[in-house]
C-alpha cells in the first residue's frame, strides 16, 4: 500500500500508544543494574506501581511478557495436582487455564458464552460444593480483552467469603490495570497479574504479580519447580532496589514516567476518561447498526469494545482496509471471535481527537465497504462528547 | 487545565506535526560542519532540496525563519530606492511589504481584500503602466497563510511576459511548498523564498531561497548591504558541500529524512493527499454553516482552510476550548482577522484519522459553546473519503 | 555528588553501551504485534539472530533475561531427575547449577577455582565414566562473566565424542556472543543460550535459545512443566512471523538495527576489535602491577578483564570513586570475588577513544587514592593501540 | 573507513557534544509557537539566558547563526560609514571586520600575530587618539577559537573608561559563553554575541545578543538597514513571551534543557571544569613536545588548545587519521593557520573519561603516524586529574 502519513493510530486493546515522554525514557542510555543509580530508580518504581494496584503488598517486575506473569502466580503458590477454579470468559481466560494444564494442575473451567464476565454465583455454587477444599486457588480474568467484557471482583470475593471457602484469588487485570478501577487489597485478591502494554502505556515487556501476605504464605509450601519466577528472590533482592538477574532497566526507565503520567493525571481520572470513550464508542457502534458482542451492559469494558461485524462481512479485510487507507490500528477476533468481531481499543494514552479520528477511520470504511452500516455514527460520539466535557482546571494554567 | 493525554495534533497552518523519524534524526549527535560527514549530508540535502522546488538552479539554505528569506531575496538583489511591486493577499504578504520598506525599498502594494488570491491582471495592468521599468521586482505570496487564498504564480509569469517587462519575479512558497505544486523553473520564478516547518515537515529554523540565473545575476549588481544573507558566499561554499558560517546542521540531518519521506510517496501523491484532505474539510465547515473565508474557489488552499466565526462569538475562545478539550491547536486569526477566524491546518505530515480526528473535535466544540453550527459537519468529510478511497498499491506490501 | 557531565562509560560486562540508533529504533513507537509490519520485523530478526548464532537451526527469542534462557534449556530438553554435568567456572555457572537444582534436576557439578575456563579433560573424564549414560545434559558457560576466563567449546564438543557419550551439549554465551566468535552448528551445540544486552548492544530484556534437532527431539519427551518457555508453541508461531503471546516488540525493533550494524561490521571485525581492546586493557593492568584474576593465558576473555585489587584495597570502593570523578561504570566483583576484583568491560559498542578514556580514569583514581599501582599504563595501551591499527577501508569514503 | 563504533567524541571547539537530555528535548514535538505552551517556555529560557550572560538586561534569541548575531549587534547600533574599532586576534575576529566592511563601515583593525588576546592597551592608545570621537564602537571576541586565545574584557573595558571614550563595546562570546567566565553588566558590555553550539550545549542554530541600555538608545538612531535583526520588534515580542516570526521552537525546548544543567551544576562548577581540562590537556601537549599555540600564558583559553604541528607534518591528515581510527573529531586550522595547528576542543558536556580518551587518541595516532612527538603526554593529564580531583559532594548523593 502507499506510504503511510501522519501518526500511525495503535486502538487495539494493547499493546497501546506509548506517551513520546516514555519513549524518550526508555530511549535513554542503558545504566548499571548493579550501581546507584539504578537503585533509586527500582525502589521507585517498585514503590509508584504499588499505588496502581491500590496495594500495600509487594508487587514483582518480570522481564517479561503477561502470559509468564500468569505462570508466576501458579507456580509460586500451586502443587503439583491442585486443584484451580476458573471462569470461562473469552479467549484469554482459556489461554491461563491451558497454562495451568500444562504445569500439571487440575482444572475446573465454569463455561461461559463469551459475552460478559465471570458469573460470582456460579463460581459460588462450586465452591460451596467443595466442602473438602481441593480448590487451592480461584482464578479470573478482570478484563477479557478477547470480548470487552468485565467481571465483577468484589462479587467474586464476596462468593469465595460467603462460601467460608480458603481458595486463594487470583486474577488477571492485563487489559484493565490503570484503566478500569482495580482494588487488589480492598478485594482481598492474593495475586493480581498485571503486564506493561495497556494502561500503564509501556511497550510489551513488563509483567506483574502483586502478592498478598496469604499468598506469600502459601508459596513457602508451594511444590511446582520454579526458578526464574521465584517471589522468594526477587522480594529479597528488590527490598534493597536490586533484581536477581538482569531486570529490564530500560523499560523500567519507562515505567517511571508512566507513573508520574498516572500520578499527574489522578487514578480516579484516568478511570473516567476510560469511561467516557467507551461510552462514545458504544454510542458509535449502536448507531452503525453493529452489534455490541459483549451483551450484558453491565460488564461492559472501559477498555474496549467489541463490534460484531454484519454475517457475510468480514472483520479482517475490514481491519486491513482502515490500516491501509488511515493508519488506524484495531484488534482482531481470537479464538473462535476470528474474523466475526473486531475490537476497538479506548485505553492508555489518548484523546477525544484521537477517539474520534479512529471511530471516523471506522466509519468511511465501512461506508466505502458497502457494509450495512448506518452513517453518522461518530456525529454520535462527538453529541456525547459535546455534552460531558472533561473536567478543566481553573485558569490557573 | 487537565493534564493533556494523547498525542497532540498540531493543526495550525505550520508549524506541522514532524514525523517521528525525522525528530529521530534530528535528535542524533551533533557533527562536525567541517568533516566528511557533513559534507555528504550537505551536498544530499542541497540536491534533494531542489528537487522539491522543480528547479535545475541551486537554492540556499539558511539557519533563520522564512522572514530571514524574503531578507535574503531583496538583498541579494536589489538596491537602495529600487521599486517592488507586491499584491496584498493577507498578512504575510503585508509583513513582507514592511521588510522591503524597512530595507529602503519604494512598495508599490496593490490592494486586496484579504479573501483571495493575487490578481494577474491587476499587476499586469501596473506593470505596463510601467515603461520606464522602474519596478525592478514582483512580489508575491503564493499560498497566503493568513487566509487561505492561494496566487496562481502561472498567470503572474504570463503577466509580466504579456507586458514584456523585465522585473525579477518572487514568490513566497512558506506554506505552499511540499503541499501544493509549485514550479519554480517552469514558471520562470528568479527568487523562491521557503521555510522549513509547513510541507516539509521540519520544526522551525530553516529557511531557503531558490535562485534563478537571472536573480543571481542581479546580485552582483544590488547595493543593498548583506552579509549574513549573501548568496555569493554561501553558493562558493555550498558547491564543496560545506557552508560559510555553521549551518544548522542537526535540522539538515532532520531534512535529510524529510527529503526522503516525500520522494518515497512521491511529490504528485503529496499534492493529492493535501487536495483531498482540503476539499473534506470545506465540505465539513460548509455543513456546519460556517463561511470559508477565502471566497475564490479557484484560489482554494489545499493547505489550510480559514473559517469565518459568527458575529458574537470569539474564535480565540473556542480555540482554546478544543485546546483545553481535545489538545488540537488551530490556528489564530492574523492582523485584520484576529478573532474573527479559526484556521484549520491541513499540510504536512497527516492522515485520514488524524484530520477527521480534529475536524471531529472542532465540531464538539462548537456544540458544546452553543456556537450556531449544524452538526453533521464530520459526516461530510467522512464520506467525502469513503467515496474518494486514497489509491492503495497492489497487496504486494 | 556533583553533577554528572559527559557521557557516561557503561564500562561493565554488560549491559553494554547500547548504540544511539539502536535506542531510537526502540523508541519508535510500538505496533500492532499481529500486524504486517510485526510480522516483517519478526522474520527479518529471526533470520538475522541465527547468523549470530552461526546456525541453521532456530533460535527463539524470549521476553525475559538471560535467567529465562537458561531455564528454558533445561525443562524443554529434561525431565525430573535427570543428571547434567556441569562446570563451576565462576559465579554465572554456579547461579546456572542452583536452577537445575531447583527444577528437580540431578547436578554432577565438576569443581573449579573460578581461574579459568572450564578443562574439557575434566568433563571427559566423568562422561567416561558415565557409561550408563545417566547424565543427560552437559552444560558449560562460554565465557564467564564473573572471571574474565573462556571455556574452549570446541574441546567439549570432542571430549563428548570421544567419550561417545549421548548427552545434550548446553552453551552459555550470554557474555560472549557477537564478542567472541562463537559457532552453534559448528561444534554442535544443542542449547545455546543468549541475552541481548552484551555483545547485541542492546538493553536486557530479551533471551535466546538456539537449539538443535537433536534437542528439539529430546523436548518431546521431556517432562519437566513448561508453558512460557516452551519451544513448541513458539516454533509453530515463529514460522508465520508470530508469537505466542505478547512479545517485546519495541525491543525487537532494537534488534534489527543491531544485527545490521553487526552486518555492517562483519562478525570478524567485530571479533577482531574485541580481541585488540582486550590485550590493549590487559597490558594496562599488568604494567600497573595488578593482576588479571584469570590465570590461564589461553583462556583470557576478549569481552572483560577483571583485575584483582591489591590486598587491604577495596575494589568497591575504587569504584564508586571512578564512577563519581568520571563517570564510567566497572563491573563488581560477585560472589566469592567481592571486593576484591573490579571487572573492566571491553565488549559492545565501543572504539579506541572510550577504552582509553575508561582506563585513563581508572588510573588516575588509582594514583588518586594510594594504590599501589604504577603510573604509565594507559600508556602501554596507547602503544598498543598505534602498532596495532585497525583497518581501514581504501580513501573511497 | 570501517563502520565507526562507539561514541563519536566530537572535540572540536564547537559545535560541541550535546547531552542526551538536550537532544531528547530537541526531538520532542513541535508546538504552536502561538500558543500559551510556548509562551511559558519562551519566558523560561528569555529569563534564563541573561542569568548566563550575566545581565539584567535583555538578551534577544535568533534562529540563526552567530554570525548572524554579529551582524545584529552591528546594524542595531551603527550608521553607514560609522567607524569601529577592531582587535586582529585571529580568524573570527577577522571574519567579523568583514562583516562591518561589507555593511559599509569604516573598520580600523589593529593588526595582531594571532598567538595571543587582544591587547587592551594598543586598543586604549587608538581610542585616545580619537579625540573626535569618530570610532562609535569597540568590537573584540573574548575567545578567538582559531586560535585558543582569550582577550581580558575587564581590561578593554578599562581602556574605553581610561580614554573617556563613548563608543560601545560589543564582544563576541561565542566559544566562551558558559565555559569561560564573561560579565556583560559588570564589564559594561553594550553587545554580547553568542551561539548555541559552543558551551550551551545545543546545536547550532540560534545566536544571541545582549543588549545594554546603551545599545539600545543607540539603536535609536542607528540608520543601517535593518529588518529581521530589529532588537526593537523582537524586544516588544518578547516581553509577552512571543516573537515577530516563527522562533526555532525546537532548539528553544533544547535550551530549556541546557539551562537546566547549567543552574543544576552552576556556573562556578562549569568554569573550574573547563580550567581544569584545559591545564590536563596543555601539559600533555607539552610532554608530546607540540607547540601550545596562544604564546601568552596569560591568554590560554579554557575552551580549546590549538597545537602546532612539527614542521613537515599534515595536521589535517593526523585528524583525518584520529577520525577515523579512534572517532575523535578535533578541530582544523583556520586562514593562516590551515594544516599547521588542529584544535582541541574541551568544552561543552565532558568528562574526564571523554577528555583523556581524545588525548590519548591523539597520541596514539602521533606515534603511529612517526610524528616527533613524546609518548606520555596522556600520563601528564591522568596525572593531573589525580591530584586535582573534582569536588564530590558528601554521601548523600
Amino acid at each position: 500500500m502507499s506510504r503511510s502519513t501522519g501518526r500511525h493510530f495503535l486502538q487495539i486493546p494493547g499493546p497501546t500508544n506509548v506517551p513520546l515522554s516514555v519513549l524518550a525514557a526508555i530511549a535513554q542510555p542503558t545504566i548499571d543494574h548493579r550501581g546507584p543509580d539504578f537503585r533509586h530508580l527500582a525502589l521507585e518504581v517498585l514503590g509508584g506501581i504499588a499505588e496502581i494496584f491500590k496495594t500495600q503488598s509487594p508487587v514483582v517486575i518480570y522481564p517479561s511478557s503477561g502470559t509468564g506473569a500468569w505462570e508466576a502466580a501458579l507456580v509460586n503458590t500451586l502443587s503439583p495436582g491442585d486443584k484451580v477454579l476458573m471462569a470461562e470468559t473469552g479467549h484469554f481466560a482459556t489461554l491461563w487455564r491451558n497454562i495451568a494444564r500444562r504445569l500439571g494442575l487440575e482444572v475446573e473451567f465454569v463455561p461461559g458464552d463469551w459475552r460478559r464476565g465471570a458469573v460470582a454465583a456460579e463460581l459460588e455454587s462450586h465452591l460451596a460444593e467443595d466442602r473438602a477444599h481441593r480448590v487451592k486457588a480461584v482464578a479470573v480474568v478482570h478484563n477479557e480483552t478477547s470480548t470487552g467484557a468485565v467481571s465483577n471482583i468484589a462479587r467474586v470475593r464476596r462468593a469465595l467469603d460467603d462460601a467460608h471457602h480458603p481458595a486463594l484469588l487470583m486474577v488477571d487485570t492485563i487489559s484493565s490495570l490503570a484503566s478500569i478501577d482495580y482494588r487488589h487489597d480492598e478485594w482481598q485478591v492474593d495475586v493480581t497479574v498485571g503486564g506493561s502494554q495497556k494502561g500503564l502505556m509501556l511497550p510489551p515487556g513488563l509483567a506483574f504479580n502483586a502478592i498478598s501476605d496469604k499468598a506469600r504464605a502459601a508459596s513457602r509450601d508451594a511444590r511446582l519447580p520454579r526458578a526464574y519466577w521465584d517471589w522468594g528472590d526477587m522480594l529479597a533482592a528488590n527490598a534493597d532496589g536490586y533484581f536477581p538477574y538482569t531486570p529490564a532497566t530500560n523499560l523500567l526507565q519507562g515505567l517511571k514516567v508512566a507513573l508520574e503520567l498516572l500520578r499527574e493525571e489522578g487514578l480516579p481520572a484516568v478511570f473516567a476518561r476510560h469511561d467516557r470513550a467507551a461510552e462514545a464508542t458504544r454510542r458509535c457502534v449502536r448507531h452503525w447498526g453493529l452489534e455490541i458482542w459483549c451483551d450484558e451492559p453491565a460488564d461492559y469494558s472501559s477498555s474496549l469494545t467489541a463490534a460484531r461485524m454484519p454475517e457475510g462481512h468480514s472483520a479482517d479485510a475490514l481491519r486491513a482496509d482502515i490500516l491501509g487507507q488511515a493508519s488506524v490500528s484495531l484488534g482482531n477476533g481470537l479464538g473462535r471471535l476470528a474474523d466475526r468481531v473486531f475490537r476497538i481499543g479506548h485505553l492508555g494514552d489518548f484523546n477525544d481527537a484521537s477517539i474520534l479520528g479512529a471511530l471516523a477511520a471506522i466509519e468511511s470504511a465501512l461506508l466505502s465497504r458497502g457494509v450495512p452500516a448506518q452513517a453518522g455514527g461518530v456525529s454520535q460520539a462527538i453529541s456525547y462528547f459535546a455534552q460531558k466535557r472533561r473536567p478543566m482546571r481553573a485558569a490557573a494554567e
